[in-house]
This record gives structure tokens, sequence and C-alpha cells, in this order.
């Protein structure tokens, strides 16, 4: 039994979702892990980690457009607004989602399904770097 | 220190909260899993995993209504529209919950609260065939 | 390789949002773990784990406020109404959030962000006593 951690640092280009399932799956190929439990952990509290439909992109646009319908940028109820109009509403959809995650790993795949893939959410409006966290425990 | 994989393989009978806490449990009885952790990940992007009261029917009646009226299927907001109306509404229903959950394992018992089962929850209105993989490790 | 398991009781004061990163760091320091994975599995059904914004209060606040507003206590909608007009909605609340997180540990420190700490979101308004079960696996 072995563990290993790694830190992707992954750009976005402002909120939306941006799949990295292939810089996960490196790293497992890397290191030869065969069978053990994937850990992700996002670092930050305005942009989350999400499993979804890695096909059709409306559907990463879909997602993004009902959670800004959902959690208006500026809402007058919020108090907390000196980081500007997108601070607060990033918050609230980081705890409507997650921020880790935790696949199993079998004979060296994730047991992710034919049309999942791993997104990083950007929640805010501007690009910003995030480091994402992984741990590794098996064999 | 070992590790043990298994898949189960559950039929919803479309939209609505199905509990396998039993299934479950009979996986680490049959393995006799005394210490350890319990990781579930759901192969699907349209159906979740949730952690719920188990008393109570009325309590998954109401979630599910709640989400229904939510999320509401066929938003004019949606462009993922060719896999039908209950279709990107069951995307956005898996974001905002979860397909991955872990459990502690010790003495042979799941840490979960005397009110807490283990739920399958289809957002999809047909009848699914889902496949959630479970994962242990430890003694 | 080992494994810990611990058992956090955690009163609230009703409605709200309780860090209690300290009581998790002094578990991880008083056993010395150096490397592995922390569970924290919390084992109600209408009170959330939350990692959050740890600098500004008002996050929380709004936080709650927000979900106030999204689930509304006695909402004509539910059924389940037997155990008062907070019940239904904190089972919903619990819903969109999470009972359970999974952490890296290394060289000791949690790998949490600058801005993490970890919360219990109280959803019901009377005070209660919550219990976080808590489970390590690494060296």
């Amino acid at each position: 039994m072995r563990q290993a951690f790694h830190e992707l640092i992954l750009a976005t280009r402002g909120r939306g979702l941006r799949e990295f399932t292939a810089e996960v799956t490196r790293w497992i190929e890397e290191n030869e892990f065969s069978d053990g439990l994937l850990t992700l952990h996002l670092r930050h509290t305005s942009a989350s980690l999400l499993i979804q439909e890695n096909a059709d992109p409306d559907v990463r646009l879909d997602l993004d457009a009902f959670f800004a319908r959902l959690v208006r940028d500026g809402d007058p109820l919020f108090r907390h607004t000196v980081e500007g109009d997108d601070d607060m509403s990033a918050h609230i959809r980081t705890a409507l989602t997650a921020v880790n995650l935790s696949i199993p790993v079998q004979t060296g795949r994730l047991a992710l399904g034919t049309w999942q893939g791993i997104y990083l959410w950007e929640h805010r409006q501007q690009p910003h770097s995030r480091h994402v966290r992984l741990h590794f425990i098996g064999e």
C-alpha cells in the first residue's frame, strides 16, 4: 500500500467549466497506480469541482446559465460586497456544488462512467489560477 | 490493510429516490470488513447519490417536488434539448447534489446516523439501470 | 499504514454556520498524523458540512440568508410538516450541500487553502448537538 500527492495548477478564462480529466489520468498513468482511491481537493471558495457530461458542450453552457439565474451577481440581499458583484454569488455557487471528489481507481482506470468528465468550475468573472490537490492511496 | 471493489446495478422506476443501504451493508458483511473507508461512485450524469432521512417517505416526495419546481423540465433557458425535456434538468439536479460519497466503516458498521439512509436519486422521468461502483480500503 | 476514528460532538446555537477547523486540526496534531486522507461524516439529515471562506463573517450570514430565501420554511409544497416549519426545509438544504468531506493531509497539515475553513451548518432554528465522525487513513 502506498500514497502519493500532487498539485495541479489550472488557469481559468473567467466563469465557466473547464475539463481536466486528461491531467488527472496522466498523473495516474505516470505513477502506474493500479487500484486505490483518488481524492481531489480544490483549495478555493469561489470555484468548484464537478463530475459532469463530457459530450455536448451545451450542457456546460446551460449549467452555467442556470446557476447565473439562480444566484444573481450583485443580489441586494448580499452584505459581503467589497470584492465585487460576482464574489458572494461565487461563494454560494461553491456551497451548492463541491470542492472535493473521491473516485475509485481500478486496474489503472478511474471509475468514471462513459459520459463523465472531471471539471473545474470557475465562478468568478475574471480569469484565475486554481490549485487542485490530488491524493492517491492504494497499490 | 486491504482493498475491495464491487459494482451494484440498481433499476429505477423513473424520477424519485430509491434506498439501497441494505445492498451496501450486505457487501460489507459478506466481506467481513471491520474498519475502513467506503466510497460510492455513481457512473452517471443524470442521477445522484444522497444520504437522507429514512423514516417518513414524505421527505423523499418533498425533496423531489422541490427540485422539480427549482429546476423546470423544458426550461426555455436550455440549449441542450435533444435528449428530451427532462435531460438538462437532470444534469442540473446532479450538479446540485453529488455522485460520490465517502462513509467510514467502524467495527463492521457504516458510520450513518440513526435516521440516515443511502439513496439513489433518479432524475430522468423514464426507468433506468444505474451503476454504482463501491470501493473499500481498510481491514 | 494506520487508521484512526474519532467523534466530535458540536453544539449549535440554531440556524447558521459554525467553524470547527481547530477541533479537526487538534485531532490531527494529537495523533501526529503526517500523510493521509481525512474523512468527515455528519450523522444527521438536517445539517451540513461545508468548506467555506473563513475571513469575512458576512459571507456566512449571506450564505444562510440566500438559502433561507431559496428554501422557504413552511413552504405549502411540503407534505412533511409534523416536525415543524423548518424541518423539511432543513432536509432540502442538506440535500443541496453535503454531509461528508474528504481532505488530504500532507506533512501534518490539511490541504485547505488559505481562506478555507471547515464548517458545521445547522439548518434547524433550535440549537442542536451534532455528531461528526472522523476517519484517518495514512501514516
